[in-house]
């Protein structure tokens, strides 16, 4: 199915064609990312830790009538989505105060955010991925209002979704980024949810079960990954 | 009535007790400083030209029931005001895209920007001033929710007040930075309003007449800000 020539490759993923309009393949690579790419490495098997993640997660949201892009997982590291007409949008929603909103605000680590915070940045390496807000977004006509108003509706109901998914497997869901796209003119979540776009704590021990392993040499991340795969995997949802 | 120490020494004032309580002395000082304090110099009699326009600009805003801080002048470059508890916001307001927000995002400068677009930074010399949005501003609690609608509700009418004004002086108002503190638990907008915190084209020329002419070397700035005073303090309301 998949064919030679991604038709887009990102830090972590590839899209290929499928032959079928409409639709795309999602190869989730195993090279991992940090610092705006300035920190990067491959580790065997981290695309297909990410892949059954997301795969499993886009499924938990659709069961909650969230919708997603995801078809179907092809093999281990690669999905069938619907093709969607991407929005320039990073939407981040945050529990509990880590990471840029500690560097950049007055705020200590851990501190609980409740209400949750979102915060929305525009998708632009070369800029850097600037903060925005509402204003911004609406001037620079990157979604309508309605649209905007909707994409925090799916974000805060995602949030609620998975912070409770994760609770039930002792794991507390930090923060998380998603991303959204047009598909016939809804809004639908795209591209992934996984470790490298949630802040994951165990909730035992408080260490980190994310990206934030590799970013800081915190251990072994790709054993963190496999962990975090085979708990979110494990359909027991006792408490 | 100027004793010798400040209370407190910003960039280009400085506030003095008066001996009063509940009010303070602010002296407008010959340093200009631009790119975070990396670029300054000293300007004879441009700390008066700020202090008269900022005196004129917060006439104009309490006749249109806009309470600021202002009580009087007491000499060409120091003001009497009433003390606020200040909030560490630098609230912008942006009716055509320049500065920063050309700098950040995907927009040309000198495009409209109808609505107005509203930004809000933390001030923060430190941490470089960093850009909020609405749930962090309420997740650092710096003001209520009620409070950041006032905010926002202020600066807004201060908006309508200032480019009508300089309208009738044929200067189109681009942007401007206002900051607000508490008296007596009312937002009442604070610290200067003059052509260090204003983005000002002449509406014939499109020229910069502002601090914009110092951080760029458009020419000579103390005459540009002598002008923008004279045509301030212009009585005449022809179009």
């Amino acid at each position: 199915m998949t064919q030679d020539t991604p038709v887009y490759s990102g830090k972590a993923k590839s899209l290929y064609p499928t032959g079928r309009a409409g639709e795309l393949l999602v190869r989730f690579r195993d090279d991992i990312t940090a610092f705006d790419g300035v920190k990067k490495d491959v580790l065997t098997r981290k695309g297909s830790y990410n892949a059954q993640v997301s795969a499993r997660l886009f499924t938990l949201l659709e069961e909650h009538q969230i919708r997603t892009h995801f078809i179907r997982l092809i093999d281990e590291c690669s999905m069938l989505v619907r093709e969607l007409e991407m929005v320039p949008l990073e939407v981040i929603v945050r529990n509990i105060a880590a990471g840029s909103m500690v560097r950049n605000y007055p705020i200590e680590e851990g501190t609980p955010l409740d209400p949750p915070v979102i915060v929305i940045d525009y998708k632009d390496d070369a800029r850097h991925d600037p903060m925005l807000n509402d204003d911004i977004i609406l001037a620079l006509k990157i979604v309508t209002a309605e649209e905007l108003s909707l994409i925090k509706e799916i974000a805060l109901k995602t949030n609620i979704v998975l912070s409770r998914f994760f609770a039930e497997r002792g794991i507390t869901l930090v923060d998380f980024k998603i991303e959204f796209g047009r598909d016939n003119g809804t809004m639908v979540i795209g591209d992934e949810i996984s470790m490298d776009s949630m802040r994951l704590w165990d909730a035992g021990s408080g260490a980190s079960l994310d990206k934030d392993v590799y970013r800081f040499d915190k251990g072994d991340v790709l054993e963190v990954y496999r962990q975090v795969t085979e708990r979110s995997l494990d359909r027991g949802e006792k408490t």
